[in-house]
């Protein structure tokens, strides 16, 4: 899984671009099979879903307009580099003025500082901001076209946001595909409706106190062959967390039971196997669908903890870089209370490249498009 | 962070080979600085926190000799590959012989035969074999030692197994290094000692239940230099994540307060910064030293979940993956009713390779040679 | 030196995008030093040198108007992707649709076909257009800017053409440096302006006989500090043939003396070392300036062999790829006799890029902004 | 094409390792499909064709004994890293004290000195030795064989040596494929005998004026598949020019007619297209088999210019590099006065690994296990 700073990917890579204030943001992504059908609503669906909405989110009014530059013919993938730009629009780059050289509590303001000697562009976060998952997500759209394509489905929830829990994923398969589909262009993604909106009530009450909260999200990927990943570094766990820690504000990722299995004896974590109608099943899923690293075709479950937005409208004690004085720091401006519901897709976008990849990588350049 | 398969690390990498019952095992470790001093017996005490011990484990006598074969000359690195060959001994592959096709639940057995078609060595792992971590370790010690001659020190302890909670380390820097020091040479490393008394008698009561336990291992670096790491794929978390994933029986990876965050607010999630002594600290540690996915000086912090051995001596429901029926496996043999304890020093092997990578890639190849 | 099908480099990586006849083509710079100032008048001035002029070359019109969408904030870079847009204009899809499955000789239709499965987009070659250079050259401007700000300056001439010999490059590093100074700005950059002539004349002639002609091109870099490269696949002559290759049209890449060093004799091959002012020179320069791989501090020199350029006006016979008959193809449009003085700037861009990488890799990701 | 210093290839990769003087040399494969038979007999006959025999070579009796450790099971490869190790023997490490710090001309040694601040092994050569090649040719020999069962054949021969020319490769297939068979198991591999027996002569009297020859290697491969490698950076000529520039001494590398084509017109250099029996062929092969960077299903051919072996007898001025003094060094030992003929197995190693790395990338894993 090669990996260079904004690329990632080896047989299908992704490379990402822009700053939250400068002229535009995109994304390359390179080594799609020719042939695949590029739906350009889907990418537009997708991008609704991360857009800003109702009280919880920035008043930043992105229209999220998109233009693919290279790589689409006819409709179809042509299998060269597919470049999606994303221009920037409704930038109050004034704002940030005032506050430059004070690092912002939980932000990447001082490490940027720190890795770019001050030639950062600091609007808006500059190319650290939220808004460049926009470009994951229209990227991400065209792979999670690609799998379904291929029988492979994938879909995240909120399991957790707030202190409030959502139901979890059900163990059997057709159970589970039902809930993926139920989740489809859901902007708060929940399976049980009533802890949506509980969830919504305590990042309300956040809200007022001019603070912000996190969650944890849980994805499920089904249909993916078994005999994927590598036993060592390329694990499939491996891989797919490099990716997800990219993800603004995912300080943790666990795979099947996770952490819990920490808790457990063997007897109750080890997912027993029979076979069922030809196929190799397990009785349970404690693993998350990967055992040694590769996948042993059941559900691919992981999730993500997500911490709160780093963004509050509190004082809160700083520096300033420039002076070097500390100093008490009241933010102003557009800023989500809740980003949890948002990074949702951000989620499935990044897993679905990486599983684009991990795909080729194996199966060869054309087995995504059925060849 | 380029990734190949078998090899991790693009300016340093380490590339590893070898199966549980083959001649021997190994590891490259290429794009070390020239001159950096390799102490064999420091490799040596390193192996040792790693082989098995008492009742918990394995009655396999490893005697991991090693051999460097290439890359050292006159007791330093000169720069080029530096290759550790552990020759293997004490094995009984006729054990395995008999269980050739049934399938360990919770082993790589099934994902093996889809992945490498049968032609895999199925005797004791294979190359799924923990074995193999003795390569990472002994690679991990040339790593740490090269680290703290730059003044970079690592060092991870059991913070919860089989139910039972160690302590936690603490915030503070000069209490955290004195913590670290106390954890160094300890073969089942805890702050507190009661603690981990009462850790291995439960591990034992689990192995006299023909049963298992897993645990938590929580990881601290100080020293780090502020400004390591990318904002997009190759974020510090995501690396690190990326190799501990290999790690085996690690199903959960994260930094600072990790999933536990998703509880908090904002207000109590973002870590105050201030100038202290003309440096910038921060108040508290609760994004384990990394924000925006790079580092910010203060101690890297992270947590690896580690599931239950899966090797278990009762009955389990499984495949013969040859005639495709249904059958119960009991298994035999010497096998480790917990490894969390030996992990450890394989998590601070892995960190450091991935650390001494970063490093090299940020501030030129020599700069971990003190030029 | 990592390469992903469209990307380049490991440290300083290069991702190239775009079809002839789509929206744009386009180019991200990964890994440049954060403060490096992007001069765009320069870019302009780079990019004049590759554009069609006179009657030697296409009709095509291209304005090669550019605007840089990210990595660059207040005039220098910010450390992020730079990404660089070329708008295409003045494209003439319709002539293509006629000899759409046509695949003309010499060119890469037939390939593409192979590779892509019919999805290519076949209007004016496409991804395969050597139009894409333009983002090279835009992309490698700013790695020249770089370079010569660290002291190493590079420039290419046309050595021979047509069967017309230029001048070769002098031995002695003053007087090379004024031959590099003097083929600045040059759009038909030869040593010796009476056999530039020449090659232009005969050039022509070709062109009345719709047909056309290739030819060398000779390329020093001055200023390099020694050690750069590996012993082993990153050759500095492996990483450079490797991007080189790259550029349409280049069939050979030789170094120093090239192939006709196998014509002499060790004691004419070897050059000779001796101390002058406290530096290690050699007294002649046949192994252009790298030995085991890595540089040794003298001029790095390489010639490239470039093919006649494939799109003639002669009856030509080929296939059609839809029906697969035999047929005679004779081409009309817009296409140039000649691309080698075009194909110069080219290669000094590609050839900077590409040491921008070896550099950061060596010396660290600051070094190029003087760190 | 991910490269890491001594590593090679991203689906299939190669790790080399090792010093001239050291325990061992040796190499990891990485990535070969499982299920491949390794036949240690022909891994032998290969290493015998690159070993030092009569006059012309080294008098270093090297018994190029070598030990599988890895990645082989019941005779075929079972998916995993296949490590091979070559112990060194018969080594005379002092010769080498008094000439420690005397940079021979042509050598490496400068250069070293330079990268590796003076901690590299320079006992002859270390890794920088042409003994290094001994596994490649050994990691070669798997990938000739795997490539072989899928119908892949490729050889080289002595094209040209101390000024005598051997014949050319045939254009037409059957030809060729005949010729390639004419040369397996030459140790001198020519087409014209007489030829090789003027060039065996030519290099005996270089010899005994204490001198040494370089030449010219061609290079043929049949039965590739159309469509493998990328129209940038991945080009096949860029691929296979990145790792056959490792070769020592190789200083130069053409595709097809090279460098001649620059003085060809377009109508002489472009090859017509034709159906023969529902294939698509070419009439000549002008371009070697690739166009557009990416093959078309003729035999790829190329060649190496390989310089003259720097070692001589004959005194020559170079500097005392711990001194820095100007000094004549006159070389004693073991020495070839000719390597061109045993770098023919090399080349073939060297590409034959390559092209497995682009069959898989393109094709997937298993492609070449024939599933």
């Amino acid at each position: 899984m090669a990996e260079l700073k904004n690329t990632f990917g080896q047989s299908v890579a992704v490379t990402l671009f822009g700053e939250s204030h400068g002229p535009a943001i995109g994304v390359v992504i390179d080594g799609l099979a020719p042939g695949i059908p590029v739906e350009e609503d889907f990418i537009r669906d997708q991008l609704t879903l991360r857009r800003p909405w109702g009280k919880l989110s920035t008043q930043r009014q992105e229209s999220d307009l998109f233009q693919i530059v290279s790589g689409v013919f006819d409709g179809k993938t042509c299998g060269t580099p597919l470049t999606i730009l994303i221009p920037n629009g409704d930038t109050k780059s004034r704002d940030y003025e005032k506050t430059r050289f004070l690092a912002r509590p939980g932000h990447a303001d001082y490490t940027a500082q720190m890795k770019y000697h001050g030639f950062q562009d600091y609007r808006g976060g500059g190319h650290f901001s939220g808004r460049i998952t926009a470009a994951l997500v229209a990227a991400g759209a065209v792979a999670i076209s690609a799998l379904a394509h291929r029988g492979i489905w994938l879909k995240t929830h909120i399991l957790a946001c707030a202190g409030v829990r959502d139901s979890s994923f059900a163990p059997e398969e057709q159970a589970l595909k039902a809930q993926l589909e139920a989740l489809r262009g859901s902007r708060f993604p929940v399976l049980d409706h009533a802890a949506g909106e509980r969830m919504q009530a305590a990042a309300e009450a956040a809200r007022q106190s001019r603070d912000s909260v996190g969650g944890v999200l849980e994805t499920a990927v089904l249909g993916l062959p078994a005999g994927l990943g590598e036993p060592w570094f390329d694990t499939v766990e491996g891989v797919l967390a490099h990716a997800l820690f990219s993800i603004p504000a995912v300080k943790g990722v666990e795979f099947g039971d996770g952490f819990a299995l920490a808790n457990l004896r063997g007897s109750a974590a080890n997912d027993p196997l029979r076979m069922e109608k030809g196929r190799v099943v397990t009785g349970s899923n404690h693993n998350g669908g990967i055992n040694g690293g590769i996948t042993n075709g059941m559900p691919v479950v992981f999730r993500c903890g997500v911490k709160p937005t780093p963004s509050i409208f509190q004082p809160q004690q700083t520096v300033n870089m420039e002076t070097g004085e500390n100093v008490v720091l009241e933010l102003e401006g557009r800023h989500d209370p809740m980003v949890v519901h948002r990074a949702a897709v951000v989620v499935d976008s990044v897993a679905a490249l990486t599983l684009c990849d991990l795909l080729a990588m194996r199966l060869g350049v054309d087995w995504l498009a059925g060849r």
